[in-house]
């Protein structure tokens, strides 16, 4: 057959999440869209909200491609600006709430955000930040800040405190849409939607650049992930600035959903509360969610089991098996998710039910483990270490001004994750380590992860983070930072750096051992990971001074 | 921000339902894919099959959009060809297997098919076909019979009424693909996947084509739409020759799922156990499913309640509400879908459930009710009349070799169903009629399709339809056709046209009440459906004969 066939406006159209927004507008009108204590919103008003502020983006002179960025909890206004944003064909930056006023500035500067949304709360951090961009670089963003979104507007006054110029979020709100305002569709749906700053486990943020195409391909992947039927009632206890929030605003406005925000989304008992007043069915966020609801359950005697199933997609580090069995028990469904932000959140995600196989996300055309010089697959042999890597839709566009990290990571035509795996003979990916966490010792290779993992299952450990220490003999040894739980002191009536040692000798093999232990907190990033680098200095510095100790 | 972003193998790839095959063979490649009577194929094997069939088809000189045909019943190696023929690069054409020899040569000398794929059932009709084609047109289309799956390969020897250089699926199967065999993935996701034919109410059947990505997202929609889990057990009684089985041959493998396929796919007894035996949890398939499946229970002593519920989405005109009832009491969830072939099917469902509202397909980006002249959209009135029209991803590329079919329906940018509709305040579509079905009567509107429901709930008819017929004074009158229930005839025991246009009285105003009643069968199309254009003249040769008769 010889094609000859055209695509048209009727027969194509870019992929954008924006679709989502308006579909849910007519086929859940009515429906709730937003919760946020006493506020509530249905989709048609959900919708009338996002073509208002995109309509003032406009207005204001925001141009196709040019960046909007946010800082905020998770909160409606931020949750629309995830539509709003696109709609004005503009590009949305949510930013960690986390942040220091430098690394906030610096990241200003690199976006040349045109706007910037501040919730109340951020506003004392964000002004230090402005005052730190070069006027020289570049134009200080317009300042629009949110108040409590059932404040009265401001009647135009604005803090004197706040730049000349600024705006109010409830204010713009308040002016509906000009009538002839069209939304902003992409041109290409491979043009950018969002950008995502990495929390930079190596200490150099980087923004990730995600296309409206990978995004509403994600979208859909995060409902089939979590097998969400028709309108779910979603609570919001991941960060929408973390992967914007892995998809799910915009999946749960395809399934016309209802959306439960909380200022507060890290405390177990306002999240209990929420599920039982909204009859919540999915959660999502980092591993520490789990300890959180888990330690509130074991203080609390209030605490019943659940009423019904609430599934929880956690991503990161898994907490140790006791953690997930308390979980577990209360009627929580717990699955874990393994990713990153350029692959838009959790890739591969495994039910922690034994009997369950982990799968790869709908959109994730290939996920592979290779040999990062020769791009051979490793073989299904439970041994043989590659690297994970990824090819498929749902990737990101690549690295925000940073052309040599932009080629890099796609390098032979896949993501090169950087994480180190082996395969079993059933298919299944284990993951080993970073492969600059990984540590070669005499010629071995460690897991650090596997060190920390029975770290971890010590009573009195509360977290462990395993690095490599130089060592003349062996090239590198394991190194445990630790911190014990309360209550528990290191030396004293508890534990010693010896008897963790003989702890982990007894389930690991000699050379795994860590060969020092040092107690204390563990230098966290903004976004709650520890850093590994911070550490492997600390660890290369005392073999230092040990050496001088020895050497004197 | 100035993008600068690049599109490269590992971030961007083509959307094929070529893709949901191999993910299964990774994710559920132990999970079965096939099950059909004693025979039984895991996703592993599956993938294996197709990718021996692409092999051949390669080996046998099929090129990028050649068009392989096939004719067969819900089969495996029917459902094995929605995947096989598109790895290959081609294009398939599964064709109706109630079409006559005339119809079918005619299909064939359009599609210049170069493969032609024949289960044994179907043979006769494929050689008188294949005997009408002219060779000066179109060389004759290589035969592959396909013989029941678990017989032996035919070891050379092939049946010598076949064309010669015939070949045998089953032998084709016996040799695994070419070790250097790489799927022919699309070049551009727009590339054709498909040719659809539609049964061609008018009598005119045209080959609606479909592309890789709007079957990919079609096959995602239907997913959603139907709220399938992962790995769903889903009984083939839609046919796969219609919309290709409304694109659930992919999601089916998007999912990990078992398809359970009946020869004999509407036999209510072999439905039945097959839900038993397999438990089912998802069908498809045209209304009479439900007259099938009410029927026979209404027969039979041993059919209990179902165990747990099935979910049935039909897609045509809906049974009368007692058939409705009934097939609910069972335990059956229905949906009642509306759509066309050029919308991949249904793209419209409403739940047979009063609390729930009808939902457009989530990948259809817009759903309208406009005046096809001046393309504004009607009022949510709930009487002024005007053209459903889509737009999306999900609708077909356009009508093989038919230029003027392929520009008229999507002019003005939207896809012109033909269909007419009112929209209620509630946003609720009312669909009313086909527009060349609708009848002017003495410049009221009657939709043949009100007419035709209230017939339908008189205790002795089985079948309506209602055309217009001339008058020359009020220019048309609706004519009723009626096919009267087992044991009932008109006259005698039970209807008169005056008895039945009295019943239609009580329920209808004076003006939409038929002025003529005719007993008989309804003459049907290949796919089941009435054909009007046929009624149409037989009602006006009626009104000409009576205009005769007056007059002499």
């Amino acid at each position: 057959m010889n094609g000859g066939f055209m695509q048209c406006s009727a027969n194509y159209m870019p992929l954008s999440p924006i679709s989502f927004l308006e579909r849910a507008a007519v086929v859940n009108g009515e429906k709730p869209s937003v919760v946020y204590g006493g506020i509530r919103f249905s989709w048609k008003e959900t919708h009338q909200r996002c073509l208002n502020f995109a309509s003032a983006l406009v207005r204001l002179g925001i141009s196709r491609h040019d960046v909007v960025a946010a800082i905020a909890p998770n909160i409606p206004a931020l949750y629309e600006l995830h539509f709003s944003v696109p709609m004005a064909g503009a590009i949305l930056c949510a930013l960690n709430i986390r942040l220091d006023s430098p690394t906030l500035s610096l990241i200003l500067q690199q976006l040349e955000a045109k706007v910037i949304l501040v919730d109340y709360q951020y506003l004392q951090v964000v002004l230090q930040a402005l005052e730190k961009l070069s006027p020289k670089i570049c134009k200080p963003p317009l300042l629009i800040l949110i108040p409590e979104c059932d404040q009265l507007s401001s009647n135009g006054t604005i803090d004197h405190d706040l730049p000349p110029g600024s705006l109010n979020y409830n204010d713009l709100q308040g002016s509906t849409a000009e009538p002839d305002f069209e939304i902003r569709r992409p041109l290409n749906e491979c043009d950018p939607i969002s950008v995502n700053y990495t929390s930079g486990s190596t200490g150099n943020p980087k923004g990730v650049v995600y296309s409206h195409r990978a995004t509403y391909l994600n979208s859909l992947g995060a409902i089939f992930q979590s097998e969400m039927a028709k309108m779910p009632v979603f609570l919001w206890t991941v960060d929408m600035f973390r992967c914007n929030g892995w998809c799910f605003p915009w999946a749960v406005a395809a399934l016309g959903g209802t959306n439960i925000f909380l200022r507060e989304n890290h405390s177990a008992k306002l999240i209990f509360e929420a599920i039982d007043l909204h009859k919540v069915i999915h959660l999502c966020g980092s591993p520490c969610i789990l300890n959180i609801l888990a330690h509130h359950a074991s203080k609390s005697d209030q605490i019943r089991p659940l009423k019904s199933t609430v599934n929880i997609l956690v991503a990161g580090a898994l907490p140790p098996p006791q953690i997930l069995n308390q979980v577990a028990k209360l009627g929580f469904n717990v699955s874990h998710g393994y990713g990153m932000t350029e692959a838009l959140g959790p890739a591969i995600v495994t039910p922690c039910k034994p009997e369950l196989k982990s799968q790869y996300n709908l959109m994730m055309e290939g996920v592979d483990v290779k040999d990062p010089s020769t791009m051979e697959s490793v073989p299904y042999d439970g041994k043989t270490m590659g690297e994970i890597m990824f090819r498929g839709n749902t990737l990101m566009l690549g690295y925000l001004k940073n052309s040599k990290a932009m080629i890099e990571p796609f390098q032979g035509g896949w993501y090169r994750t950087g994480d180190l795996a082996i395969r079993h003979s059933d298919g299944y990916i284990q993951m080993k380590d970073r492969a600059r966490d990984m540590i070669i010792s005499g010629g071995e290779a460690i897991s650090t992860l596997e060190v920390e993992a029975v770290l971890l299952t010590h009573p009195c450990v509360l977290e462990a983070a395993v690095v490599g220490r130089n060592d003349d003999c062996l090239g590198k040894t394991p190194c445990a930072f630790v911190k014990l739980k309360e209550g528990f002191c290191s030396g004293g009536n508890s534990s010693t750096s010896e008897e963790i040692m003989k702890f982990c000798g007894e389930k690991l093999p000699a050379y795994m051992v860590p060969k020092a232990v040092v107690f204390g907190d563990l230098p966290l990033n903004s976004t709650g990971k520890i850093q590994k680098f911070v550490l492997r200095e600390k660890a290369n510095k005392q073999v230092c001074a040990e050496t001088t100790m020895l050497h004197e």
